[in-house]
């Protein structure tokens, strides 16, 4: 195995807990809002988890850096073009329709992430992958059977659901394109080769989305530039403005 | 004439700039996003406008408190608490109909307002408006013709402009309604009692409304606790966040 170089080993920690803290973040602006009162409760409760996640990645990441940040400096004292997440979990909310095809999605793809994970060379990743994977396991049934009762629901519906799959997809790709990055990860056994687990995931997503009657776009166009931090939509810029403002305006408060 | 306490000249004073600080900010919002190139250039004026009268207020405030702070420091890090704007200016933009229902409401108070406020017997107060009076009567002019061309115009602009009223009528009375702080400005000279202005007001309002074709809400109900700093809306605080973002996150920042 390659010895990793601890700055790529970070960006790749700072990928893993940035996904999860934008699309919590995200998930988190539901809580009261929500359709139905148990679909609430189910949102925040993820957001909760993803944001548990990304406790233990942006800390693993903070140590790993080793200049005296911590997960919560990183969260919330970054500006945007130090975030790494992928573009496909700032997207925004939209209806409930595209929150959960959003959801849909990410969780297959971040399911054989920390399935992968799970079996890293790096003990610390796969302690965090083997705790995570438990909840996403819970959050991709969930997410893919409101895209199937959706999908497959009342003609509205199902026209929401579609718009929203035509919306997402183009953010799909990023999550299997490997950069030096990932080849870095993977040639030192720590994390996969993202496109290993593009199979897996088509299977998964396509047999969801078939159930609930809904096509997968042709064009294969992918947008990228999150993860590499090199692009980001203008919707995480806002994201950040809101989650940030309590330590940008309070600086060091805590509970 | 009696003396006013210096306390509560200062709060007058961000009563008028932050009623022109947060309407301007609201109506910036619009570049780029007008429905024609004209109406575009025309709000981004009268933001410009407005943000240029904070700067005269806020600058008197800072003065007048003598603690060291800037308009800048008074715009960019009070909090919610601090502001002293009606809550009819704190309203959000909706549509472009209540947008400039909204203004055309501010307008007609601000006009009389400042009309009065000409005369003051502060002589920096009266300075201030004479300059910021020619460009509200342009303003008012404007607004009161879309007002009427929207009003009076197809069925669905019409009904937009209906509900708008109808959204924004309830915080029209806080203008008008005097506190100690109105009493003793008023006592002193510096301005009129807020009650005063309420005939005129009406005379123009009911005028354009009802040329717009407009119904003014019966129920005589009004909102209050913007100008005291008592309640304000949840919409303001949204705003601040927007507003002070890059001063919170790079404090000192300068152009």
């Amino acid at each position: 195995m390659a010895e990793v170089d601890q700055a790529q080993l970070f960006e790749f920690l700072c990928r893993m807990g940035d996904n999860t803290l934008v699309l919590g973040h995200w998930v988190s602006e539901w809580c009261g809002h929500a359709p139905v009162l148990e679909e609430d409760i189910a949102l925040a409760n993820t957001a909760l988890d993803l944001i548990g996640q990304t406790q233990m990645w942006l800390g693993l990441a903070a140590e790993v850096e080793g200049k005296g940040r911590s997960a919560d400096d990183l969260a919330m004292l970054r500006d945007v073009w130090d975030f790494r997440n992928v573009l496909l979990v700032e997207q925004p909310n939209g209806d409930f329709g595209q929150t959960m095809m959003r959801q849909f999605l990410f969780d297959a793809w971040h399911l054989e992430m920390l399935g992968a994970l799970a079996g890293s060379s790096h003990d610390q990743i796969a302690a965090i992958a083997a705790k995570s994977v438990k909840e996403v396991q819970y959050h991709v049934e969930r997410s893919g059977d409101t895209v199937v009762g959706l999908g497959d629901g009342t003609s509205e519906s199902h026209s929401r659901m579609q718009k929203a799959l035509n919306l997402l997809w183009p953010y799909v790709g990023e999550m299997f394109a490997a950069d030096a990055v990932d080849n870095a990860v993977a040639a030192a056994g720590i994390a996969p080769d993202p496109a290993a687990l593009r199979e897996t995931y088509d299977a998964r997503v396509g047999a969801v989305l078939a159930e609930a009657t809904l096509s997968v776009p042709e064009d294969g166009f992918a947008h990228k530039g999150g993860k590499s931090g090199f692009q980001h939509s203008e919707h995480l810029g806002h994201l950040l403005t809101q989650m940030q403002w309590l330590q940008r305006a309070y600086p060091g408060a805590s509970w």
